[in-house]
């Protein structure tokens, strides 16, 4: 037997899981689901579609893994609300770095698209908003849980918007320095 | 002379002026340049083609105006660093109301788009975050300036997100409150 051309391009990411999800996540949220195909997420992630199928299953199943933010929220909210502002911070800067992309930001991508891309919109309220809402002491809440999300999803956007630049260069200690102080004061309320 | 029947759906808001540039930046955003045309833009906005050519010049000229951030910079960066942070608040709401839209996210839908739309991304740099650098008291300017784009930022994409929500139920003063003393951090350093 030999191995399949289009399998020998697989990257060195082991087993191209990451790849998948990455190219996965790019393309359901730059395009409308009926234009996107597992063939072109494959070509994106170097793997063959059978692979994809394989690990993932349908389009409609990979979608519907790239629209789920509860593996991200867990690692978010990991940590009591008295150092949650910090947690956040350093989680979503360890996370871009292990996705090679933002773990969230996706999900305005989604804003201004009546299509099925209105699920991913669903799930972060839902899964994130939503949850952040319930583990905030005092009043608010809701509101409160709101402008975190915001900022979670600003920090992303901001990293992504100037690269190279100052955020990259700084330490995670530093940008959590900065940037988890205001996190922290929405946690806590006034 | 009769008026062209293209001209008759003219909306309400005077001179459509408002609803080309609202228009304008939802297609530039949205969509690659060569995407893009005058026509679509037109029937979006409920204008003839040739208002837009009238007002604006060519599909250039449109596209430079969109990817203009200047005349937003001029009203967020309008106070005293003292009282920069609820005036940054403050503003967003009233441009976001004004806008029907949120006046700086459109540069976000342009991350990961190597066409045209890198422009935005430049302008936004230039015009929002280099200038805002450069108004920064203290250490880390660059990458404090960072850290304010991406909260303005991120309040407009949760608003835009969890619509409706505690965001818009809540008086803009009541987010300034909550949303304001972490940009007044970042303002004013450590």
């Amino acid at each position: 037997m030999t191995t399949a051309p289009v399998e020998s391009t697989a990257p060195e990411q082991g087993t191209g899981r990451d790849a998948i999800l990455r190219a996965a996540r790019r393309a359901f949220a730059l395009r409308a689901y009926a234009e996107v195909t597992l063939r072109g997420i494959a070509a994106d992630a170097g793997v063959s579609p059978s692979l994809i199928v394989k690990r993932f299953g349908s389009k409609e199943q990979l979608f519907h893994t790239v629209a789920d933010f509860q593996p991200v929220a867990d690692e978010l909210f990991a940590a009591p609300p008295a150092e949650l502002g910090r947690h956040l911070v350093l989680t979503m800067l360890r996370l871009r770095d292990e996705f090679r992309g933002d773990p969230l930001l996706r999900v305005v991508f989604s804003l201004g698209r009546d299509d099925e891309r209105t699920l991913l919109r669903d799930r972060f309220r839902e899964q994130v908003t939503a949850r952040l809402s319930g583990l905030l002491p005092g009043p608010d809440a809701e509101l409160r849980a709101e402008l975190i999300a915001g900022q979670l999803l600003g920090l992303g956007a901001t990293l992504s918007l100037h690269r190279p630049g100052a955020g990259h260069l700084a330490s995670a200690e530093r940008v959590a320095d900065l940037y988890a102080p205001g996190l922290q004061r929405l946690i806590e309320g006034d």
